[in-house]
């Protein structure tokens, strides 16, 4: 029997920072599909639309009206799944039964006043600005002593559960930890207190020694698609420096940041020719008021298709009953992303 | 201000099963969906497709020709994830880089000859006649060296990626235990070194001594929401007795547990009006030749459907970033399918 090649054959790979496995079967990318094909109509959206309830001078659901922003947008969600008001309290029965009381804020965060345009459409210093509110909201978030974590992210398209098309990402921040960044504080911890780095500063250095994930870099940040990717087109932005949080960013790294966004989203776009939907988000320190020197600031990319515009990867079934699992190789995906351009398809928005 | 209300104020609930937590957030199923709907066309399939791979009689891709079987059918998965030969072998780069070979079998299982019925449109003795291939199933791959979990399962729909409409489920069986049975390992484990009885044996006590998460019971299941349910009508089928696999149900075991999934699949379609859409599966011991006392036999149901045939939940950005969050609490759901009627709206096939 020939020797074990992770292009070819079965293998589960360790999720380093998560401490969890994924199922990769590169063999079995070219099973037929017969099943769901998604929707892909080209919109043409307006650059206003009155009847959106994110462009600038309309109203709201519950009667607020936006002001006439230029930029950006802030503002707290009227249906938040978390609210600042709650009462404490909880159930625990034998400890099979057990609730807590949870409070936080969720905030939606407008990218540009444009209703037409997407991450990938929007030039370097509108993405700063983008970039900048988050800093200025994970600040003042984070102080308050009622917020242990602030959740940074956007979900870009319909295929994503994204209601609104106008250009726009969320802020849920909350009382506790949740369970993604907790599992990544306890990898990340273990590491440092063995190593005294950071656990992706290791890994971004193996990485960029071996270059087959890599996809993009610049001066401060790296795109690649990690060692562990679940999703087909996964990627993870990891900041060289080892940064617990955007608010330690110098002005140089926001704008890299910016950069390294806006190169990513418009090759997603590229991939397919569409508007590539994604959950993508920020990762960083939890704000109990601990340094989290282990914590390094990274961004990660949740993409759910696979083979085209129409074909998504269901994470049903064994994904959900077993393991995440994955046909394609990371390395494999790393490459496609790799050969796109950096000129969007659509070209130059007017 | 008010004290905490789990009907009405935001809260975590504990996962007592996989250690995990829930949000909820009961104030928030009142918010507007301007989403991505899903397509309900009501197809009416003929009880022979001539082009179904799975339909007896008939070529599949590889070449090899159904038999023409008249009640269950299994084979090896054409296409399958994991292959049994595959070289052992794997990576290690200072635990950053960590991959091992896997090798486990895949089989697809045919719940009838019939193309156009599902679970809740079969009778009892033919829902039967699946459970016993699980149970031969189970003991003999679960009876290799090679092969140390077992896991059956069902995706039921498109919108779950099922590729093919004929009624028919699947068995990934490997060499390690995938990630959520490990959990689940651990979590029963500990409760049964601490109570000297299974975690799910109380949790199941408690559960029909308060009756508000229970929909339906026979002499030896019972169906119920979990507390900590995470998909909006998301279900565990329990066993009454604390038995670790299917192997060890009494032919009366058997029976009942045919009969409560054909009740309980009768409701979910019942509840919209569709073909309910759901991954469906059977969480038993590992088969790594140990008792495992502390595992108790359960089966989940994850359906994806919120509010009506068209609106889904989505699993996406602080699902995928944080933790699960669900809006209508599992007390909710569990009377709407208690409400639901036990005759399939459909009727009786022909
Ligand atoms: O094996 P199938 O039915 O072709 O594929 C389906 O079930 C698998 C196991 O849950 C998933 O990995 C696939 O994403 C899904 O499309
Ligand atoms: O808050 P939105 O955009 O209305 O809702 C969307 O994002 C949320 C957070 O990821 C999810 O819980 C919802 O399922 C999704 O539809």
């Amino acid at each position: 029997m020939a020797s074990f090649d992770s292009t070819e054959h079965p293998h589960r790979r360790f999720n380093a920072l998560a401490g969890e496995w994924v199922l990769v079967s590169p063999h079995r990318s070219k099973r037929p599909w017969q099943g769901q094909q998604e929707e892909t109509e080209e919109e043409n959206r307006p650059a206003y639309d009155p009847t959106c309830y994110l462009c600038p001078g309309n109203t709201r659901v519950g009667g607020e009206v936006n002001p006439k922003y230029t930029d950006t947008f802030v503002f707290n969600n009227d249906f938040g799944a978390l609210t600042a008001d709650v009462p404490t309290g909880g159930i625990n029965e034998g400890g099979l039964l057990r609730a807590e009381a949870e409070s936080g804020i969720c905030r939606v965060i407008c990218f540009s006043p444009r209703h037409d345009l997407t991450l990938p459409q929007m030039t370097t210093p509108a993405i700063r600005k983008v970039v900048d509110l988050w800093v200025s909201e994970f600040q003042t978030l984070g102080a308050r002593p009622d917020i242990n974590y602030v959740q940074i992210f956007e979900n870009k398209g319909p295929m994503m559960g994204c209601s609104n098309p106008h250009p726009h990402g969320q802020i849920w921040a909350q009382r506790t930890v949740p369970g993604e960044p907790a599992k990544e504080t306890v990898q990340q911890l273990a590491y440092f207190q063995e190593h005294g780095r950071t656990l992706l500063a290791d890994y971004l250095q193996l990485e960029l020694e071996k270059k087959e994930r890599v996809v993009i870099e610049n001066e401060h940040f790296v795109v690649l698609v990690p060692f562990w990717a679940v999703w087909p087109f996964e990627t993870i932005i990891i900041a060289r420096r080892p940064v617990q949080d955007v608010t330690q960013l110098t002005d140089d790294e926001r704008d890299a940041l910016a950069d390294i966004i806006r190169r990513l989203t418009i090759r997603y776009d590229n991939l397919f020719h569409i508007s590539f939907p994604y959950s993508a988000g920020l990762h960083q320190r939890p704000t109990d008021g601990q340094e989290h020197p282990e914590w390094h600031l990274h961004m990660h990319f949740y993409p759910p298709l696979l083979r085209s515009a129409t074909v998504r990867k269901f994470m049903v079934g064994y994904e959900m009953l077993g393991d995440p699992q994955r046909d394609v190789t990371p390395e494999f995906s790393a490459g496609r992303l790799r050969e796109q351009s950096e000129v969007h398809y659509k070209g130059v928005p007017a």
